[in-house]
């Protein structure tokens, strides 16, 4: 259920192994995944006390270079992997001290990560401003182009023979002790499993096990969509930069695209993007990269990004036979999508997950009864 | 030719006079008139040393709410005619100096326009940043939206029996004399009289008389539409603003939408709004009226306007008898289509336009041999 970044690759690893998946999504493709900017950036997206998530994602990044090679091999579409690296830098001397504060949790993981002053940082990425006061490099944190990825997935899905069936789930089936099905407003389809991927709105899902407790909520990311159509004021590197204590991301692709995103954080299901939010990554971008007051404006997009109570991915199996948990990606879908789509498969095959995902099961959440 | 607001007004005003009217135009009611804002403002458009301009404006204004009545008498539509007024605010002391500049001429003009200090001019648009330092009230100059404006139009033209052909005039046909009507790819109608309200774009129309050197540009305007849904945060009026030197209008619909423009201009045909421009949009938006960081964004829109080569219009006849001029309305097609409209009537009925249309005379850039 979902075809969402983790629905698709979940489906894909399955195929993979021999296994005969069926997917359902009204729109498939066209959800939080799809509004992402498809970093793989395990080190820049760290943070301090969140260990297991830290090695999940470490663990996803290293996978990663040969998923895509793997999914590039059976699609005549190309996924758009780009090793060009991240910089983190840092506009005044707070930001500077808050990017430098990373450098002994990056040291600890034993990552790459090298420390530039204000000049030394613009002589490898000559579009950021002047007021730039120095930056991590971070060779290992690179991209992927998220919208690729989900259409090489469902083309090889489709060359796989998957069905991608566009209605929406409203029913878990079950004989009372295990899964049977999922049942559409039109159609029932028997199954052996069944994986919940579906994104922040389980609400009028029948069939899931309430005291499993899986409470959803939404957050809101907002993203420009640029072109620079210039190719001298085109982004080497994928920039994140800590401006007056805000945190923006610029991603630049190939093509002259260009998606930047704050981590700024609403709440609600709203797909509207409001003037204040877009003046803010505006004028933070143009702050950091002046060149990007050239770019053309695409549009401004909205994801609602599928987030649990406490942030982190639900991985493992439900208190209901057959039925397992693949939510949560919230906003690391996309990188954790090869880790995330591997345990599914140890689960459905050897009755458990791997232990790198033990610090994210259902069980956390659930309601025990005396 | 040309189905802007200048074509499609001046038809009306054939058409009430029994005359038989065709228009052509590939795209009716989708040029600059479509990204308007509306503003039926000859006082706050006012510039020293336009003295025709502002004549005619001021003429057109005195038209508009009769005009906007016989419109809505034979349509089922409105035109959103809104009579709120406007007021003329300034952020700097510098700007304060720039609009308190304008009153001497207000006041020549014989036009209502009262000053108000900081305090008192927010107590009549409480939405107005503290910021503020006074601004002149314009009770007259008001809009209407141009969307509906351009259905209504359609709506009351089609109902009396006026084709609106969907395509491209590629010449004017002549007896080597007089016009004898146009052709378009695919066919030729006959016409004793021909209109020319193409807007910017007069590129490979044949027949236009080469030494009446009609140069038309377009000049690049952007908009941004927001939606403000919360009606305690709507405008009262439409305001202008001068910020630190430039200027920029906010203009409220009562549906919640705001229409917000700059007279920044540009050059080129390009209909990409860029980064830049947006930032500086919503910058000096929110700067004015912060209430619009709350406002959704429904999108950024260009607007190509066609200004010939003096910025002002050209009414009145072509050195090729049955051909006449009604183009450049530039930022003025809206507010000025009332009186051209009512002066293309006189030249086609008296064979002259009236004394106020004589400074916008083609014959100013004809050249004359010999």
């Amino acid at each position: 259920m979902g075809a969402g970044v983790i629905g698709l690759t979940t489906a894909f690893a399955l195929v993979q192994r021999g296994h005969s998946v069926t997917i359902f999504d009204p729109f498939p493709g066209r959800g939080a995944s799809f509004v992402a900017a498809g970093m793989i950036a395990p080190m820049t997206e760290a943070s301090h006390g969140e260990d297991s998530l830290i090695a999940l994602s470490l663990e996803a990044a290293r996978r990663w270079p040969a998923h895509a090679e793997s999914i590039e091999s059976q699609s005549s579409y190309r996924v758009g992997l780009n090793r060009a690296g991240t910089l983190l830098v840092a506009l005044d001397a707070n930001d500077r001290a808050e990017v430098r504060s990373m450098l002994p949790l990056y040291e600890t993981l034993g990552l790459s990560a090298t420390w530039h002053a204000g000049g030394s940082v613009r002589e490898i990425e000559p579009l950021l401003a002047a007021g730039v006061r120095g930056g991590i490099e971070a060779p290992d944190d690179i991209q992927v182009d998220n919208r690729r990825l989900l259409s090489s997935l469902a083309d090889v899905l489709t060359r796989a023979g998957v069905s991608i069936v566009r209605e929406r789930v409203v029913a878990v089936l079950s004989n009372g002790t295990r899964v049977t099905g999922v049942a559409t407003t039109s159609q029932r389809h028997v199954a052996s499993t069944v994986i919940l991927c579906t994104g922040y709105d389980l609400a009028g899902i029948e069939g899931i096990p309430v005291h499993d407790e899986i409470v959803m909520r939404p957050v809101k990311g907002q993203i420009l969509r640029l072109f620079q159509g210039d190719p001298r004021l085109r982004l080497r590197y994928s920039v994140r930069a800590i401006v007056a204590g805000s945190s923006i991301y610029l991603v630049p692709r190939s093509s002259g695209k260009v998606v930047v995103g704050a981590t700024v954080e609403e709440q609600g299901v709203s797909y509207s993007t409001t003037a204040g939010a877009a003046y803010s990554l505006l004028r933070d971008a143009i702050n950091v990269v002046p060149a990007i007051a050239e770019a053309e404006i695409e549009g401004f997009e909205v994801g609602l990004r599928p987030a649990t109570r406490d942030n982190e991915p639900v991985i493992g199996a439900s208190s209901l036979e057959g039925l397992s948990y693949a939510l949560g990606g919230y906003r690391h879908g996309v990188l954790l999508s090869p880790v995330v789509a591997d345990c599914i498969v140890e689960l459905v095959e050897l009755g458990a997950v791997p232990e790198i995902a033990w610090p994210f099961s259902p069980e956390r959440f659930r309601v025990h009864h005396g």
